[in-house]
C-alpha cells in the first residue's frame, strides 16, 4: 500500500473531477477553495430542479446536512438518487446527527434510500447512526437521542481516545458493514473501515478543532479523492485513507508554521493553502496510518 | 468592577457554551470561527423544526436578521420563544432595521414577543427601535422610515461622535428601559446601558468599519459572554462591557500589527485570531471604558 | 482615455455607492469585503419583500445566479424590475448558464425582462447567452445545451486563447448589441464590448483561477464602478474597463507578493486587501488594455 497517498492525490490533480456540493452555508467557501487547491472543480447547487442536472454532469456528489432545511433536504435525496443512478461517487457528512431529531432522521432516511460510498462524521454522529443501523449490536453505548451530539461537535464522552479506540473501531466497522459504505470517524485519531479492512490515522493536531469547517472540507475532499480513484474497491479505500492522512499532515504542517499571535483563522488559511502543495515527496513519510 | 474583563472571558473559556446562531449567510463563517477562538462552541441551524431542539440544548441564542427571509423569520421567533421558555440567553442584532420596513417590522415584533438579554446595533438601527418603543420620548430625532439606515451601515447623520454621545446614550438608556434589555449602540464610541447603568467604550479603530462582519461577530460573542456569566444582572452587564471592550482592544491590536499592503481581509483574520489570545494580562490596562 | 482607471476608482471612493447584492452564498463574504475595500457600501438582501425597498435605496444592483433557488429567482426579477424603474445600475453574473437548463433559462428570462448595464461571465456562459440572443449569427459555435459549461467553470473548448480571441470578441460584441448591455467575457484575456467599442484586457494571472470567487467579486465591483461613473455611456464603458483592469492588476501584484507555501486562500486575501490601495500612481502604467 506504499505510495498510495501520492497516487491518489495525483489522480485528483490529473482528472480535475467536478464535485457537486450540497453543503452548509457556514463553511461552503472553504469547501470550494480546498477543492480548487487540491485540483478539483467545485460547484454548489441546492435547488432540486438544478440538482438533477448538476449531479448528472459531476463526478462526485458531497451531501452535508450542516444547515439543512426542507427545501435542501429534498434536493439531497434527489442528488443522492441521481448519483446512484448515474454511478457517481456520493459522500455523506451527517453533521449534527444525534443533536436534533431532524438531523438524525434525515441522515437515517438518506442512508436508507441512497447508497453512500463514504460516510464521515465525528464519533457522536457515527454512534448515532450505528445505533440505528446496527441494532443487533450491543457494543454501541452512544445514544441516538436528541442532544447526544453537542450541536455539531462531538460529545466529550464519545471523543476517540487511546483507551476507547479499539471499541470505537468496532462501531465504525459494524456501521460500514451494515450500510455497505466506507465509514470514517474523526477525532484525536481517525478511524476508517469498509466493513472488512480498517485503518487508524494518527495524523492531525488538536488545534484543528478550533477551525470551523475542517470536517466539511474533508467531506468535499473525500468526494474528489474517491471520484478520481474509482478503479477498484481497494483504490477507493486507499483514496479515503489518503484523503484523511493528507488533511492530518497538512494540519500538522500548518500548525508547525504558525507564528506567535496567529490563531484559528490563519490556521484555516494555511490548511487550504497547503493542499496546493500536497503532492510532494515528504508526504508518505509523514503519514501515520496503521492498517488492521 | 476591576478585572471583570478577564473574569468574563475566563468563564467563556471554562464553560465552552454552545451558542445557537440564526445569522446571515454573509458573515456566518466569521461568527463561527470567532466563537471557536474565544472558547465557545458554535452551531448554526435555521430550519424551524431543527431550531426547537437546537435552542433547547444550547446555552445562548444569537438572532441576527442580516439576510432574513420568510422561512428563517419564523425560525427566529421560535428560537426566541424556546430561549425564553428554557431560560437561555438570547441576543438580537437588528441588522438593517430602519433600512427597509421588513427589517424594521420583524425586529419590532421580535422584541414584542421575545425578551432579549441584549440588543446590539449601530446608532441608526437603535434609533429606529427607540422611535418604536419609546414613543413618549421627544429626544429621539432619528427616523423609523425605510431608508434611514444606509443598507446595513449607519446613516452618517446618526453616527456616534464626541458631540452627540451624551444625547445618544439617553436614547440607548431609554430603549434599554423600555424593552428591559441591555442595549448596545456601536460606532466611534460604543454605548451600553441596561436602563440604569450606562457605559461608554472608547476602544476600537475606524478601520474596523472596513471589515464586513465585526458587528455580527460581536453579536455571537455577546451571546457567549452573557451565557457564561449569568449569575446576576451585574455579571451580565459586566459580560456585555467585557465583550464590547474586548472587540475594541483586539481590533486596536490587530490594526497596530498590520504590515504595509495589508488591508481589511487581513484585519478580519487578525481579529478572529486575536480572540484566541485575549485572556492576557494586558487586557485590563488597555480597556477604555467609562461608567456613568 | 488616459487616466480613466484612477478617475473611475476615485469616483467609487468618493461616492461610496450602496450596492445591493443578490449573490450566491459561496463567495458572498468576499463580495462584501472587496466592496468595502474599494470604498463602496455592500448590502445583501434576497427576500422579495425586502428587495423592493433595498434596490430602491441602493445605487447599484448585482444579480449573481450562483446558488439560485425558486425564492431568490423571484427576488432577482423584482430587484431587476425596481432597478430599471428607478434608473439604478444593474449587473448580471450568469453563473453556470450552459451547465443546467434552470441556470440557462433564468438568465435568458432575466435578460428578456430586465435591461442590464453589464453582463459578465466566462466564455462558456457568454456563448450560451449569445446562442440564445444572437440566433441570426453563425459565428457562435458553443452550445446552450446543459453541460456545455463545466459546473461554474469554463469548458476548456471555450476558454479564451491567443488563437480564438478575435472570434470570441465578435461573440461578445454581437451579444452586447443584441441585448444592449456592456458584455464582459473573462478568461486568459478579458473581452469587453458595448456593441460598438471593444477592449481586450491582458492583465491577470492564471493562479487567479484557483481562487473561488474572483468572478463574483468582479460582478460586485462592476456594479460599484458603473454606479459611481454614470455621466455618459463613455464613462460607463471606461468604468467597466477600469474595473476589469484593476482586478487583473491587483491579481498580478498579489501573485507576485506570494511567499513560498502560500496558496489560493492567501491569494484571495491579498486580492481583497489590494483593493484598499488600488488608487495609486502605478496603476495606469500597469494596465494592459487594447481598444479596438
Amino acid at each position: 500500500m506504499s505510495k498510495f497517498l501520492n497516487k491518489s492525490i495525483l489522480n485528483v490533480k490529473n482528472q480535475c473531477p467536478l464535485i457537486h456540493n450540497i453543503t452548509n452555508y457556514v463553511t461552503v467557501n472553504d469547501v470550494a477553495n480546498i477543492l480548487l487547491a487540491v485540483g478539483a472543480s467545485p460547484v454548489m447547487s441546492d435547488e432540486i430542479e438544478d440538482v438533477k442536472e448538476m449531479s448528472a454532469i459531476s463526478s462526485g456528489v458531497n451531501i452535508n446536512v450542516g444547515t439543512l432545511n426542507a427545501r435542501t433536504i429534498a434536493s439531497m435525496f434527489e442528488a443522492g438518487r441521481i448519483a446512484n443512478e448515474k454511478n457517481k461517487v456520493v459522500v455523506l457528512d451527517p453533521v449534527g446527527a444525534g443533536a436534533t431529531s431532524l438531523r438524525t432522521n434525515v441522515c437515517k432516511e438518506l442512508i436508507e434510500k441512497v447508497h453512500f460510498d463514504v460516510i464521515k462524521g465525528n464519533m457522536s454522529e457515527i454512534k448515532t447512526l450505528a445505533n440505528i443501523f446496527c441494532k443487533e449490536s450491543n457494543d454501541v453505548d452512544g445514544s441516538q437521542d436528541a442532544g447526544a451530539t453537542k450541536g455539531v461537535d462531538v460529545n466529550e464522552n464519545d471523543a476517540i481516545s487511546e483507551e476507547n479506540s479499539a471499541q470505537n473501531i468496532m462501531v465504525v466497522k459494524q456501521l460500514a458493514k451494515a450500510v455497505n459504505s466506507i465509514v470514517v470517524a474523526t477525532g484525536k485519531f481517525d478511524l476508517i473501515s469498509d466493513g472488512e479492512k480498517t485503518a487508524i490515522v494518527k495524523n492531525g493536531h488538536a488545534l484543528m478543532g478550533k477551525v470551523c469547517g475542517t470536517g466539511c472540507m474533508m467531506s468535499g475532499l473525500l468526494a474528489a479523492f474517491v471520484a478520481a480513484n474509482q478503479e477498484s474497491s481497494q483504490s477507493k479505500f486507499e483514496a479515503v485513507c489518503a484523503c484523511i492522512c493528507s488533511m492530518g499532515i497538512v494540519g500538522e504542517r500548518s500548525v508547525k508554521s504558525l507564528k506567535e499571535g496567529e490563531g484559528n483563522l490563519t490556521l484555516r488559511n494555511k490548511i487550504i493553502d497547503g493542499f496546493m502543495f500536497i503532492d510532494d515527496d515528504g508526504l508518505e513519510s509523514e503519514a501515520k496510518i496503521e492498517f488492521c
